[in-house]
């Protein structure tokens, strides 16, 4: 049996599941979970806000942890490699997105989460493709959010060729946010961060931002001149968009990683003037969660987490619900 | 005295109107205006609808004439070349735009229509940058809208790397889609026009559509795979875009040349999952320009329009008013 916490019923507190592991499909690993970081969508999973959710419902898609058994046709992986999963834990490998890598795109992805049993577990099973080894220059401990959080503010940099010479803002500074401020400060951007919290500056500064910039200081925002090349939003708030778009230079683009439900509401003529553009991305491919590991190995990137054990799982819960945490919970046995 | 139709209030019929001409700047040309389409913006000039108009209003801004004068410093024209001359009359020519060869992005372009009078006259003037060439394989009597309408609908086959391989949909076929429509064929890609107005659905043949849909049948348009790299919007009117985008494949991309005035109401899950973008931009730069009528001249691109004489110009305007031209009004002396 394999011990989870499951939410038994839409937004329940979590409790301690055990459940029959499946057979190993060929194509699959089974992962030891060593750490397991707690997401916003794990939320969104637990309360059912998607209507997609099964219950008993083990949320968790931010692993790390080691192979501990290989399907018969695994060659991406051996026992004892320590590997990490996320929100994606399978593709269909058979569609033009999947044969061109960009696996995110395939139209048949399993979810971690919505798929089966996922990473709030002692065990988890995934295709191997979708399993990506942790470098050893990683902190592994901390890096658990990196496998969603970061290579969800990772993709635009690869998808629009971002590099040290553009100006990067990002709205929203917590689970998605200070890793997009550590990543493009750490590619050699000039980083401006948007953020309502005046609490975090100090914080903001230590991890790198050229600036802040109160997120809703509309007269404040107003007087930048245009010079953004891309604007990162994390927030799931509904903010003034064609104010930001007004900052943005010609070419560039608002980009969207946070689920915001409200409508985005723009006018044509904050598009048109500067052909600008607004767009939106979910996590990355299995090629681009590499690169970002790598990344992130190479300039010492962790995320800031708090840690927590399995068993004090609904406290962590409770404190991203109340957006107490700093920035990220990561959860371990 | 130069001869001109002009509204000499808001939305007031045109009527004629003589002003003096100002001086020669070095760098301008004078041209003797052969013909003038009209444009919807045209008709926003005269009303006054974006509050930067001034009367007398002479507006027109797809002009094809020849150059009769040339300032003192005026290297690109000589006397008796055949020019167009669009939306743009002038530019810094100092700032990183200018340099880039972006014209169309400088903060200060001058506009034919706002900035001076413009092309519902016997004469205009322009800095000379903004003037280009007519090639002479293009049908010079009917290709005054290529300079507005035409530019608009070429600049993202250019900004996007459109190929022969793409599927392209054009929403709107009025003065600016049936452009769109001959360009994006004599490129080679698949086309979809969606249009609302079943009587077209022969012409639509005629000038190559590979597919027609009604632009408001949503059912009709909710079951289409997504498949289309680029969607150009070129009305006026809110659609459901989130509709549209369903149908965009993933990396393409929703594009308004429409100037709108309700908002662009999209949510962000139609963006994310696809890496989909919504966009928008303006005319184009006078490089694009001269690509663009090369362009039309090769593949023997003319606008489907209807001429009138310049007395007859308040009959024209009432047509468009009432979107009975098929598909742009041209006006001779």
């Amino acid at each position: 049996m394999v011990k989870s916490y499951a939410a038994m019923s839409k937004g329940s507190e979590l409790e301690l599941f055990e459940f029959e592991p499946e057979d190993l499909e060929p194509n699959k690993v089974n992962i030891h979970v060593e750490s397991c970081g707690i997401c916003h969508s794990d939320i969104s999973a637990i309360d059912g806000s998607w209507g997609k959710s099964k219950y008993p419902m083990v949320a968790g898609h931010e692993v790390i942890g080691k192979i501990i058994e290989v399907g018969s046709n695994v060659s991406l992986h051996k026992i004892g490699d320590r590997v990490g999963l996320g929100w994606h834990s399978g593709y269909c490998h058979n569609c033009d997105y999947c044969n061109a890598g960009d696996h995110n795109f395939c139209s048949s992805t399993k979810k971690t989460v919505f798929s089966q049993h996922g990473g709030f577990a002692e065990e988890v099973t995934a295709d191997e493709v979708s399993v990506i080894p942790i470098p050893n220059g990683l902190n592994h401990q901390d890096a658990g959010p990196l496998l969603c959080g970061g290579i969800t503010v990772f993709t635009p940099l690869v998808e629009f060729n971002i590099t040290k010479d553009n100006k990067v803002g990002i709205i929203g500074i917590g689970g998605l946010g200070h890793l997009a401020l550590k990543i493009y400060k750490a590619l050699g951007c000039h980083v401006t961060a948007f953020t309502n919290s005046d609490d975090k500056n100090d914080l903001l500064e230590e991890l790198g931002a050229d600036e802040i910039i109160s997120s809703t200081d509309d007269s404040m925002i107003k007087a930048i001149e245009s010079r953004f090349d891309l604007i990162i939003s994390t927030v799931n708030v509904k903010l003034d968009w064609n104010l930001f778009l007004s900052i943005i230079k010609p070419r560039g683009r608002l980009h969207f990683v946070g689920a915001v439900l409200a409508p985005i509401e723009t006018s044509v003529f904050s598009l048109m003037g500067g052909r600008k553009s607004i767009s939106g991305s979910p996590v990355g491919s299995p090629e681009n969660i590499k690169k970002m590991l790598n990344f992130c190995s190479e300039h010492k990137i962790s995320p800031m987490v708090e840690h927590f054990k399995f068993a004090q799982i609904n406290d962590a819960i409770t404190k991203l619900r109340h957006n107490e945490l700093r920035f990220r919970a990561v959860l371990t046995w």
